[in-house]
C-alpha cells in the first residue's frame, strides 16, 4: 500500500502546476470565461510541455504516460479551471480513440499533429433526442459512390468550434439494426463544406465552448472512418473508462480549488470583528467540504490506479465519477454561501465554479446512469 | 383552522397571475435577464393595477392590504421571475418604511408618486466590510450649515440605478456611539450631484440590477431624514419582518415555478422510449421537490398570517425565510439535473432559476443569521 | 386563512395534554417501553375521556369529531409516546372502517364496546411476502358449510395481542381473481380457537406490541365479514386517508417532543464552561430541527383540514405522511447526536425516539410508495 | 501509488476473516448482543491467533504489526460486529499506551498477560460532566502514606466489567493546575476493594458492555502509575491517533457489512413479482451506500498509511474518523429502509447496525470535535 506519487509523478504534477499558474493566472481565466475565448495559447503551451503527448504510446510520438499521469494532469488543469480541462480532455480522448481503433494511416496522419497542438479534436455524439439514450441518434451517413454523405444535427459538442478541429462524429451507417451494430465513427473537418456550426450560450464552460452542428450532405471518404464501418459502438465503449476517470480527476481538482478559495476567504473576511471562519457554522462547513473532496480524490486515485494496473474497474470508475461530480456541485454551492454577496459577484471566481460545476453530474455519464451501473455491478437488475 | 384564501385573496391572486402572464411572458423574462433590462413597463403595469398601492394605508393613497395580500403578490410575481420580484419588493419595502417612520410631509411628498409608479425607491445598506455586520458601516453624514454632507461607498444596492429612483441610504450620523444609536436613514435622489453609481455584474437577478454607489459630499436637507437623526436603527428593525416574510413568499413562488417546469419536462422528455419521469430516480426527486416546496409555502403562509394577526412572529418568519430560501436553492439544483444538458443551456429557463436562487440564502438575512435567530428564540445563547 | 385552533380544538388539545401528562409521565413511558407492557390503564383513561368516541358519529355513540380533532389527539398522544399512539390509532382506524363499511348489526355490536374501551381492535394485513405488495397475501378463507375457515400466517400485526382484541383480518376469499376483487375483511377474536399468536421482538414500539399470527382452520361466521364477501379492497382504500393523515400527526407530535428534549438538554448541559447549545454546531442543528418539524406540522394540518373539508387530498396526505415520517427519523438522529453518550443510554428518553422513529418511514405507506403516489398525482407514470 | 495489500496483509486479512466467520457466526453475534454477553471465547481465539500481539513490538512479545495491520484487523472484526471490535480495541489501545509510556517493569508485568488474553484492559476517562471536555473530570487521587487513594465516579467505561480487567483510569493528581499538568493514568484492577461497578443499559454494543464505576478510597501503589505522576495528559494525546484511525477502520468494516446485507436482501426480497432491488429507488440508494463506504475506506487507508509512514496525519485521521462514522450511521439508516419491517425485527441483523452505528459519531471524538480539529488544520480559528 502506497498513497504517494512517484518522483516522476511528483515532478509531472509540479510542472503542470507551474505551467498553469504561469499561462492561466486568475485574470486570464476570468477573461476567457467572460469573453468566451478558446485558450489557444494555453493549448500551445500544453503541447509544447508534452502534456498532449503524455498518454500516447511512444510509437505514435507519445510519452507512454499512464492513466495515473493523465489524472494528475487533469486534476491540476481543472484546479485552475474546469473549463480549460474540457479543452484538454476533448483532444486527448479523441486521440486515444484513434490510437486504439484507427488504422496505421489514420494514426500517422492525425496523432503527430494532435500532439504538436496543430490539430484539435472534438467529439460529436449527443442529439436533441439522444442524450443518455445514445442509440436514439438520427445522424446518418449513406454511401454515395466513393464517398459517404453525412446528414444530421448534433448538439452539445464541446470544443467543436476551435480552429483546426477535427470532429469525431458518431452516426448511423445502418439504421436497420440495433444501434450497437449500426453505428460508425467518422472524422470530419469542422470547416468542411456542409458543416454548419453555432456556438451555444451555456451556463458555464464557455471558453472551450459548446456547439450545435448541422451536417448537410457532408462528403466523407472511407479512410476517415475509425474502427471500420458499423464499428462505432466499440469505439464508444473503449473510450468510456478513460473519459470517466479523467473527468473524475478534473472534478477533484476543481473541487479542491473551491475549498482553497473558500477557506482562504473564511480566514480573511471579517464580520463582527473576527474572521467569519471562526464561526462553527462556516468552519464546520469547510471541514466537511475538505473531507468530502479528499474522499472523492481517494476514490479517484484508486480507480485510476486500478485502470493503470489493467484491472477491471467499471464500478470503481463509476463511483469515482459519481462521487467527484456530486462533490464538486456540493462544495461549489457551499462555497457560494461562504462567499456571501461576493460569491454572487461576477468579479470573484466562486460563481464560475457554481456554474461550471453544474455540468459535472450531467456530462460523461449522468449521476443517474452511473448509479444504474454501480447497482448492476452489485447484482441488482435495475429497471 | 382555514387554509383557503378568501374570495378577495383569490381574485387578487388571479389578477396578479393574469397580469404577469400578459406582461411578462417567457421571452420577455428571458430577454430582460439576458440584456439586464429594468422592467419599466411591468413596473408601470403593477402601479396601474394597484399592486404598489396594495400594502399602504388608504390614508396615504393605498389599498390597505394585509401582509397576506403582499405574500400573494410576491408569490405570483416571483413565480414568473424572482428578479422582477426584487424590483417590486424594493419599492414597497422602502415605501412602507416611510409610511411607518416618516413625517407627514415625507409621506405626502413621496408615497403618492411611489404608488403611481412615477417614483421608485431602493435601499442602500451594505458596504464592503458591512454585510451581516450592519454596524460596521462607514458611510457618514456630517452637518455642514443647513445641510448634511454624505460620504461613503455602498455595495449590493438592488434596483438603485433605475430611472427616478430615490435611494434609501443608511449611514452614520454619529460615529462615537454604538451603531444602534448613531445611524440614520437619508433619502437621496440617485441622480443627485456627488452620487456615482456602477451597475455590478452579478450571477443573477440582473434586470433589477445590483449597484455600487459612491457618495462624494452629497448634500441632503434635513427634511429628507426619515425617523429623525440617529433614528435609523429603528427603521431597519421595523422593516425586517415584512421584508423577510415577503422574501419567503417570493422564494416559494419561484421554487414552485421550478417544480412545474421540471415536472413538465419530465412528462414530455423521452429517453429509451419513455418519459424520463417514469424513472423512479426522476419521479421521486420531483415528489420530494414538490413536498418541500409545499412545506415551505405552509411555513410562509403561517408566518404571514401571524404577522397579519399582529402576533409576535420573529421565529416563524425566520423559519419561513430560512426554509423557503434553502428550498429554492435545492429544487433549482435538482431541476438542473432533471433538465440535463437542456438545463445547462441559456435558451431554457432552468439555468435562470439556478442563478437567481443562489442569492436567496444570502440576502435579506443569510441562513446562518436566521439559524442564530431561531436558536435564540429557543432560549439558546448562540455565540 | 386562519392557522389557529377553534376554542373547542384548543380545549381538546389541552385536555389530551393534561390526560397524557397525568397518566403517562416519563417513568411510566420508560417502564412500559422497557418491559413491553400494553398501556391498559391509559387506554381506559382515553375511553373515559371520550377520546376513542371522538371520531365516531353521534348516531353510533361517538362525538362527531373531525379529522382535525383526530390529528390533535394524535399529535398530543405521540408527543408523549409514539408507541402509545399506535395503540390508540389501531383501535380507532378499525372502528372507523366498521362504521363506514359494516352492517348496522356490526356497528351496534362492536362500536359501543370499542368506545367504552371494553373492546380493542387490531389490523392484520401484512404477510411474509406481502408488505407493500398487499395483493400477494396468501391467507385465505374457504366456505365450509355455514362458516368460513381461515388459514394463513400474518405478520407485523400491531397491538394484536392485547386482551379483548378483535382482529380485523384481511384475507382472500377468492384466489382466482385480481386481489382487488377477491379480498375480504374478517373480524376474529384474538383468543378464538385456531388463532396462535406470538409477540415479536422489535426495535421499538414494544408496548403496543407487534405480533405474528397463525390461523389454523379458524371458524368465522358470515356476520363477521365487513363490507361483504370480496369487499375487502374497498375497506382498505376507504381507511387509508385517515390512517395516513393521523400517522402524520403522530409523527409530528413525536418529532416535536424530540426538539423539546434536545433543546432543553442543549440549554442545560455544560461543557467547557458553557451550555453546549451556545455552540453554533448544536444551535443551528436545533434551528433546523425546529424548522423542519414546524414545516411537517403545517403540511399535516393542511392535509387534515382538506380532508375535514371533504376535498380530495391524496397528494396532500401523502406529502404530509412522507415529510413528517422522514422528519421524525431525521430529528431523532440529530437528537441522539446532541445528547451524546446520554442519548445512547437507555435511562434517557432520546434512544426511544431513535428506535420508535425508525418505523415511521416504513409503516402506513413506505416513503418509496408515497413518493410514487405523489409523483403520479403530478402526472408522472412511475414504473 | 499502490492500493493493494501486500501478500502478508492479504493473508492477515483472510485469517481474521476466517477466524471471525468460525468463532462469531451470525447466531453467536445475535445471542451475545441479545443477552449482552462478553465474547470471552472469541477473545481467547484472538489471543491465540496473535491478533492481540499484532501491534506490539517484538521486544514485548508482540509481532511488530503496523497501523495498517491493525486497521485490517479492525475492519474485519467490525465487519462481523462493531461491538466485538470495541472489546478488541479497548485492550489494544490500553496496552499500546503502556508500551509507549509505561516503565519497563509495567511492560514486563502487563503486556505478556494482555497478549495471551489472560488479562484485559479498559479505559476509564469520561464522567457525568466531563465528556468532550475531558479537563472537567473530578475523579482524584491523593497521597496517603505509601499509596494513593482514588475517589470519584466514571461513566461510559467500555468493557470495564469483563473478568480479569485492569482499568486504565485517568484522574487528577493535582487539581490546582491546568488539567494538562495535573492528570495521571492509574492502573486499577476492576475487582480491587473500593471499586464498585454497574453495567449500564445502552442502546447498542451491549456485549462488550458500558459501565459506570465508583471509586471509594481505592488504594493504588506508585508502581501502577503510567507515565509518571501528572503525566496523564501525554498518555491521552499519544494514544488518540491510533484510537481514531482504528475506530475509523472499525466503522468501515461495519458499514461494509451493512451494504452487503442490504444488497443481498434487495436481490432476494421480491415484491410485485420482482426483486425490490430492481427499483431505482432501492438500487440507487445501494449505489450511493456502496460509493460512500468505499470513499470512507479510502480515506481511512490513506490515513493509516500516513501514520504507518510516520507522517503527521492529524487532519487525515480526523477526516477518516468523521467520514467513516457519519457513513456508518447513514448506511445503517438506509439499510433499515431497504429491509422494511424485517429491518425493524430483532430477529434480523440490520437493527443491530442501526443501534451500534449510533455511537460511532459520538465516541472517540464526536463529529463536532473532529470538525473543529479539521477546521483548525485549515488555519481557521474556530470558537
Amino acid at each position: 500500500m502506497d498513497f504517494s506519487f512517484s518522483e516522476e509523478q511528483r515532478l509531472l504534477r509540479e510542472s503542470v502546476r507551474t505551467l498553469m499558474d504561469r499561462h492561466a493566472p486568475p485574470d486570464m481565466v476570468a477573461r476567457h470565461d467572460r469573453e468566451r475565448l478558446y485558450p489557444y495559447e494555453l493549448h500551445k503551451a500544453w503541447a509544447e510541455a508534452g502534456l498532449i503527448a503524455l498518454p500516447f504510446s511512444e510509437k505514435h510520438g507519445g510519452l507512454g504516460g499512464s492513466v495515473i499521469d493523465m489524472a494528475i494532469v487533469a486534476e491540476e488543469i481543472a484546479y485552475t479551471n474546469a473549463d480549460f480541462f474540457m479543452a484538454y480532455a476533448g483532444n486527448v480522448f479523441c486521440g486515444l480513440n484513434i490510437e486504439r481503433k484507427g488504422t496505421e494511416e489514420q494514426k500517422a496522419e492525425f496523432l503527430p499533429r494532435l500532439i504538436t497542438g496543430d490539430l484539435r479534436m472534438a467529439i460529436c455524439i449527443s442529439e436533441a433526442d439522444a442524450g443518455s439514450d445514445v442509440g436514439a441518434m438520427r445522424t446518418v451517413a449513406r454511401k454515395d459512390g466513393d464517398v459517404w454523405r453525412v446528414n444530421g444535427h448534433k448538439l452539445w459538442c464541446t470544443g467543436a468550434g476551435a480552429k483546426n478541429t477535427l470532429l469525431n462524429v458518431y452516426l448511423k451507417t445502418d439504421t436497420t439494426v440495433h444501434h450497437s451494430k449500426g453505428m460508425s465513427l467518422f472524422l470530419i473537418d469542422n470547416d468542411a463544406p456542409g458543416v454548419d456550426m453555432r456556438k451555444l450560450d451555456m451556463l458555464g464552460r464557455g471558453a472551450t465552448g459548446t456547439y450545435e452542428i448541422r451536417f448537410d450532405e457532408v462528403a466523407v471518404t472511407p479512410d476517415r472512418i475509425v474502427g471500420g464501418v458499423n464499428g462505432g459502438w466499440d469505439c464508444i465503449l473503449a473510450g468510456l473508462q478513460v473519459e470517466r476517470i479523467t473527468s473524475a480527476a478534473g472534478n477533484c481538482g476543481a473541487a479542491r480549488a473551491v475549498v482553497d478559495l473558500a477557506a482562504n476567504y473564511a480566514r480573511e473576511r471579517k464580520q463582527f470583528g473576527r474572521p467569519i471562519g471562526s464561526n462553527q457554522a462556516i468552519a464546520h462547513m469547510l471541514a466537511d467540504m475538505r473531507t468530502e473532496v479528499e474522499a472523492a480524490r481517494m476514490l479517484m486515485w484508486r480507480a485510476a490506479w486500478k485502470v493503470a494496473q489493467g484491472e477491471e474497474a467499471l464500478a470503481d470508475i463509476s463511483m469515482a465519477k459519481l462521487y467527484s461530480s456530486e462533490t464538486y456541485v456540493k462544495v461549489a454551492n457551499m462555497g457560494m454561501q461562504i462567499f456571501g454577496a461576493y460569491g454572487y459577484s461576477m468579479e470573484f471566481p466562486m460563481q464560475r465554479h457554481y456554474r461550471d460545476a453544474r455540468s459535472a453530474t450531467i456530462a460523461a455519464g449522468s449521476s443517474q446512469m452511473l448509479r444504474n451501473l454501480i447497482a448492476r455491478s452489485m447484482g441488482l437488475k435495475v429497471q
